[in-house]
């Protein structure tokens, strides 16, 4: 009787590293966010009329509109009949006509080199180039990418090697963002947390480094040591001084450096600035520049451009062996190649209109009003956080998030404890259920024991943004009492 | 002297799986055509004009037109102020406002349901039921990918599981497309051979299968068997008696099928038909229906539609256990979405144009033209290469390549064996070195030990296509000579 047989395919029988895979930032309770929305729809009586997805770094999605600019490009390059629409400004065509001109046949529709459009690598050169103030940037060490998560997990594949003690360890801040989790997980790489202090906005300690990999010594090789600059989730903005002393700590103790730089426009606090690993490497001189291996990853789904659809990334890798290097381009030659739109974007955000060209004035506009919105929202949300006796936000230095801790009364613990959820996640929970508010708690990027957070995109319209943290604010001061 | 140290990530340090990977069709004999298509530009004196890439399947690349539904469409999802453009047909509009309505913000910029938006996973499941004729689908059962490569390689990830004796084999055909050899390598599975047969037009044999899983047994655990249908490179179109026995052959031994779909469009040679692995196993009845593990592929690149570069793709999961699909949907949304462009050409592909619809006409005709030009150039190419003594090509029924055998002089394979080459390596370089012709050796697909043979794809115009065929003929006759 076959239909008595078990599947091939079942939870004992299938990868076991994959079940130990979590992502949160789309995880239970934006399942649940899905279903509550479905049951709306339904019309299924709630004290909400909408959902109010805060727990994704998704600008299109809360409402900012796509740059003009770009998007005319990826349309004449979609359908090159337009070319002769006088609709289009002249710099719109020029640049479709670059990039098709770099497409077999003339087509997006084609591979590229698995590599990426050599056009458009250069381009990124050129941008890396000027950003860092002239720091050399050669195209070969670009790599154009499915979103820089794809860069990311594929530089962790390369790095994970070994077996029992000898197993690669990679380094990660404690908050992270939960692809690095979910990606050593998959690898069955050993995940080694340094915990980022709260206390000082999210700083890096060089100390935490040094004690994070004296504990790990003894179980695994760690190899790798993960960066994301500016901060995800805490968006904290790190000083020149403190990536010199990063970079002086990954040479010293031969560490593979991954900078995750994807927010680099996004930094919004008095006296930050964003630098790159790069640039602060060239600038240490030769003895660290000629020696220091390091991949720096950029995409377009952030930033002003909030192109999270589109899967548009780089990767450059420093001082990578030739050898290894080979290994990296036959592997991703396997996947042929990144998706065409998200290559034209990239060769447009890294080679945007410049002064004197028909589109500039307007691009110009619209970036600034972007990033001056997100500016904005950060200290909106920062401000209205503090003022609420439980929460205490730390500043929204850059990046897309606030990560505010919360404090939880105990009675509260105690029942999600029973219920064996993660207790900020059975406040997160109630959050959704009272309020159609969908945020990510803490736990689902790692916190210091004991403590509590969650994190919220500060992403909605600016008036929605405040209807929804005062929301949050009568839910805590709810919540709270009913715990006491 | 921090220089002097070996650098963290080097070729004994990386991942060793990585280093096995092999992907022949983007592989040395490219980077050598690439490389000469460099030399070209430089001014450097060749015995010929152009390097002509017939190694892969890229037909835009080859001059075949993108489908101008598909790219209205696309151009419009991509800057909506177009819908107001008259030069646009009305199911067009209509087409990109229901894409775009169901975006986030009504952007193709904003990421989607991990899984594939909803609506063209309806598009996707009323296909499949059109196509199986009635044969139900569930959208839920669907999920999008980044092409077709995407959402094989996750099923194989999936699966790979066991050490040593029990790690999973993975049955492919011999001679078969490198990503599933390169994705089991990566993965460290155990690769399993079973020999499709040239005499009988490359098909396969049940005798061979059990053949092949009897000698596996003992060394590792079987559990996934993949066919390609249309083959590739071998392009033969499978019977639907064959197609049952497979399924039955996979029933009894108790293999996870995975049918790679992705030629569905292109079949050419008369008494030849496409059947699904699901309409087959539909109707084989509910003994087999409800019971066998099936996953099918399908992409935009090939078919009709040739949109390697947006890299669309899908895959139907069928009898999939319920908790080993909460983990695939949970492993999927750690890469977020598939790219939006993709995605929304999935829904047009798989919803195209109805009779009665404006632009119903237009698309009949480019579908029709693309079909038959490419089921010419399938004839001519069988035909031409026959006239060579020394080649023999098998009746390309379907896919985009022929994969003719090749007989080389003794001296010849003497020669490429002192050079440590594949004797069809050696060929296909002096061939590349000499006409400007890039084919792929049939080393990089598997075949039975001591014949040769390469994979050359159809898709150049025909003229030209006539022109290949004839100086790969007359280079076949001087090599056949020089070697003798």
């Amino acid at each position: 009787m076959r239909r008595l047989l078990r599947k091939v395919l079942t939870i004992d029988t299938m990868n076991a590293n994959i079940k130990k895979v979590e992502y949160a930032v789309r995880g239970p309770i934006v399942q649940r966010a899905v279903q509550i929305e479905k049951e709306l729809k339904e019309g299924v009586k709630k004290p909400f009329n909408e959902v109010i997805k805060a727990n994704i770094g998704d600008a299109h999605a809360m409402g900012q509109r796509p740059v003009t600019f770009f998007r005319q490009v990826l349309a004449l390059c979609s359908y090159p009949e337009l070319l002769d629409d006088d609709k289009f400004p002249e710099d719109t065509k020029y640049r479709a006509q670059r990039i098709l001109k770099a497409c077999g046949g003339s087509s997006i529709g084609a591979y590229t080199a698995s590599q990426g459009i050599e056009c458009v690598r250069q381009d990124v050169s050129r941008y890396i180039e000027r950003r860092d103030g002239g720091v050399p940037c050669d195209p070969d060490n670009i790599y154009l990418t499915t979103g820089a998560s794809d860069g990311i997990v594929t530089m962790l594949k390369l790095l994970t090697a070994g077996e029992g003690r000898t197993r690669t360890g990679v380094m990660i801040p404690i908050p992270q963002y939960p692809l690095y989790s979910a990606a050593i997980a998959e690898l069955g790489a050993v995940q080694l947390n340094y915990y980022l202090d709260e206390d000082k906005c999210w700083g890096l300690d060089i100390s935490e480094l040094q004690r994070s990999l004296q504990a790990a010594s003894k179980h695994c090789n760690p190899r790798v040591l993960c960066i994301i600059n500016p901060g995800n989730p805490t968006g904290q903005v790190q000083s020149r001084e403190r990536i010199e002393d990063v970079i002086r700590f990954a040479a010293k103790e031969r560490l593979f450096l991954m900078a995750d730089e994807v927010y680099q426009d996004n930094v919004y606090a008095e006296g930050c600035k964003f630098y790159s690993f790069k640039k602060v490497l060239y600038e240490m001189g030769p003895e660290y520049f000629n020696t220091v291996e390091l991949a720096s990853f950029h995409s377009t789904s952030k930033c002003y451009m909030g192109e999270c659809g589109m899967r548009g990334g780089y990767m450059e890798v420093i001082n990578m062996d030739s050898e290894v290097k080979a290994q990296l381009t036959k592997l991703v030659s396997v996947r042929l190649c990144p998706p065409v739109p998200g290559q034209a974007l990239m060769a447009l955000v890294t080679n945007s209109p410049q002064p004197g060209e028909p589109s500039h004035a307007q691009f110009l506009k619209e970036r600034t009003a972007t990033l001056g919105d997100l500016a904005q929202k950060a200290k909106l949300t920062e401000e209205i956080l503090n003022t609420v006796p439980g929460i205490r936000c730390n500043p929204v230095q850059g990046a897309m998030y606030s990560f505010p801790q919360i404090t939880l009364p105990e009675r509260a613990i105690r029942e999600a404890k029973e219920k064996g959820q993660a207790p900020d996640m059975f406040y997160c929970m109630k959050l959704l259920e009272e309020t159609g508010i969908c945020l990510v708690p803490g736990s689902g990027f790692g916190q210091k024991e004991g403590t509590y957070h969650f994190r919220m995109t500060i992403l909605p319209p600016a008036d929605k943004l405040k209807i929804l943290l005062s929301k949050v604010k009568e839910f805590h001061q709810r919540f709270t009492k009913c715990y006491s």
